[in-house]
């Protein structure tokens, strides 16, 4: 025998490794239970408007079935009061818009379909007991199929996909059990009144208890996008021409937030449909343009999409040496700031709702500094230079240069929606710029980017 | 009077223009039917499933109400049959995924609530008249707390969200209606049962008829956003070198097309989901790898941000001049060209699941073309040349470079995921390659991106 089995090795059976199963079991459990009471405890402290949802759900709930325990209540619905409770389950959703989409897209197409599905009934009764079903069965199917496919139309896709559902059920609902049901006014009229009750219940629970607006979340979103790519830009600059090693954890954060800006477009959109259910509500008035934030929305990421292209260079293989970095550096820099200053100046008094022509003095300053950018490039600056690797460099300079345009193109758009949308005017106050002023911002930022401090030198009047 | 009104101004009262514009009516109400016929006819042209996917709903939900018309399924029932009905609209979805994750999610939650429901009406009753509605709204008022809030998990809501909806639904429908209703067990099972037979003839109506299914769409999808970044390869070389100012409706075409995949992320994850609840079918069997599919669409994403920078140096301002571009003009368009290939030979065979070395092929030459082109511009083959107008055509071949990492990583993710799936082997037999096959391959590639012919060299064996 050449391998002897230890007696250790030898009692790891199956019945011994099945009883350490079982010890280890408890642990295993209170792991899992502490991650998921972790995970939930962040949930929650993201955002604890996740709470306070949950906690408006399970009051109107209660509420709404009150209809059922209290008998002056339930005698005037009679079992139909459920149907109140599932409005509720499914018509309550966490932001305003939601519900009031859903809410109304439900009344209106129950009370549509309701009346058109007793309509067929109707005219189903004239044609015999024989013949009712067969001309029924014919209206749903109809129904079903023109309704099925308007849902296949983008616009109505956006807008009234559940209303649409709503009407296919209802309509069956009322008209087949027409048939077997002789009270099918009394059905349909008792189907639309529940829904009305729970819808509404829906509403004031979500509209009168911290509500949440998801026009402010889209314009919040829509800001801090902004703020983002002036964030990589503050960060870039120091990171691309740094002298040691080491980058603190700011520029780090930075350097990688940026890039939920490249697949913000769907969440975008579907907030803006939201938001132009709700009504009109402290700064945001009644037609508020939602469709304009995704225009800044579409130009802010086309910057993204150059951000992420000067962010490939700060991995790329082929680097420039650092003596020719060297050479661009201060221009360069000064634009990347210039321009990142514009960004969160842009940030800023979009989200507080405020027209300023300070971020133009940004672009404004950043377009000279482009120009010595340039003219430096124009001179035979890296003459001795190997071309292969002074490329990356001349490759960020130009893509600096490009995100100028980009960044004027932001402020035209989120000018042309401060306009549409009655964003109050500033009389901005700029102070004497002090030689070293920008390297004084990059100090002095705040590095709370979902709300971005207004600028330091600015003073707004209003 | 010195303007003298004429007869026929005078005669445009309101009168005469509400008659006009009563005599337009027809003509407006004509243009607008005409053009939603038109829209009709575009939605259902550009993919045929939507007109099925309607008549399907049509056909299931006309079968399901027999439940109500022939009275030996009526007995069984009775009016609870309606909730059969009510389930097809709900859960009958234009893909089987998506069906199917709905109808288990319905079924499933169901089961589990109604029991529940029972219980807590169990439990209720023991504390006597006056004290159980107060039990049944804390436990309804728990319940909904607490689901509500798993909603928000982001594993839960991709998976699992309308479960927990439906859950909260049936649980407050089954405890709460236990106060008035005496027979809690026959409505929870008759609930239950409702609900089975309507997913069942959802799923049977899906799943038979023509069935849609999700994972061969997202399949496709992520071929066709590979295949399109090949398409803007190809056309880019001839539209940044190109001599004449005019370029043909295809490159115009390539070189718009390849924006969609920027924006592909979000409904490449919900096909994902869906698919994930999709049985084995096809060549597509139990346990596909759909969660690698997201890695590749990520990956494709990343070549498309670096499509994305190539693209605006066709529309920059500062342009090169056309004889120093000229210089480089070989190697880069080689370079692009077998990138081009490299991609479009990627997306055919990933269409057709297998696994062949020939997009290799066209990556090893891409990188023999790359040192064609480094060496050419480590040469001072610009030395009179205006640095500046040096800059756009040296960043374009640097991102041309850049772009060959980025395939290369792309094709690693393609043959994880083949390997993973088990695509099947081709020992592709590799023709001698003709001097001038590149120019050959541009004339010869299919226009048609969503279905990439096969690439001319290759004679696939299996």
């Amino acid at each position: 025998m050449e391998a002897v089995t230890s007696p250790q090795q030898e009692s790891s059976g199956p019945i011994t490794r099945g009883s350490q199963w079982l010890k280890s079991l408890p642990n295993k459990v209170c792991d899992k239970t502490m991650e998921i009471a972790r995970k939930t405890k962040k949930l929650g402290q993201d955002d604890p408007r996740r709470i306070v949802h949950s906690l408006k759900v399970g009051l109107a709930l209660t509420l709404v079935s009150l209809f059922y325990y209290f008998k002056p209540l339930y005698d005037g619905f009679g079992d139909s009061a459920m149907w109140a409770v599932l409005t509720v389950v499914v018509v309550l959703e966490f932001s305003v818009g939601a519900t009031l989409g859903k809410g109304l897209n439900r009344m209106l197409a129950t009370l549509v379909a309701a009346g058109l599905g007793f309509g067929a009934h109707c005219l189903a009764t004239l044609s015999g007991r024989k013949g009712e079903p067969i001309l029924i069965a014919t209206f749903v199917f109809i129904i079903a199929v023109i309704m099925t496919f308007m849902r296949f139309f983008p616009k109505m896709k956006a807008r009234y996909d559940y209303g649409l559902l709503i009407f296919i059920l209802t309509f069956c609902l009322v008209s087949v059990s027409g048939y077997r049901n002789d009270q099918v006014l009394k059905m349909a009229h008792e189907r639309f009144s529940t829904i009305l009750v729970g819808s509404c219940a829906s509403l004031i629970v979500c509209i009168c208890i911290f509500p949440v607006w998801i026009g402010e979340d889209l314009h919040n979103s829509v800001a801090a996008n902004i703020g983002m790519l002036g964030n990589f830009l503050e960060a870039f600059g120091d990171e691309y021409f740094k002298v040691s090693e080491e980058s603190n954890e700011n520029i780090k954060l930075y350097l990688q937030e940026y890039r939920s800006v490249l697949t913000s477009k769907s969440s975008e959109e579907t907030m803006a449909n939201f938001a132009r259910w709700e009504p009109g509500h402290g700064p945001f008035g009644y037609r508020h343009p939602w469709k304009m934030y995704l225009k800044v929305g579409n130009i802010t990421r086309d910057c993204a999409y150059k951000v992420e292209a000067l962010n490939s260079y700060l991995n790329s293989k082929i680097q420039t040496p650092a003596e020719i970095r060297g050479k661009i550096q201060v221009p360069c820099k000064r634009v990347s700031l210039e321009c990142s200053g514009a960004l969160k100046e842009m940030a800023s008094t979009f989200r507080k709702m405020v027209r300023t022509r300070s971020a133009v003095m940004h672009i404004e300053s950043s377009k000279k500094a482009a120009e010595e950018l340039k003219s430096l490039l124009k001179t035979n600056l890296w003459e001795e230079a190997d071309l292969l690797e002074m490329i990356p460099a001349a490759s960020v300079a130009s893509l600096v240069l490009e995100i100028i345009e980009c960044i004027d193109k932001i402020s035209e758009a989120v000018n042309e929606l401060g306009e549409a949308a009655c964003f109050r005017k500033s009389n901005a106050t700029i102070l004497p710029e002090q030689p070293d002023s920008i390297q004084q911002e990059t100090v002095q930022q705040d590095s709370n980017t979902a709300m971005p401090v207004p600028h330091c030198v600015i003073v707004v009047a209003e």
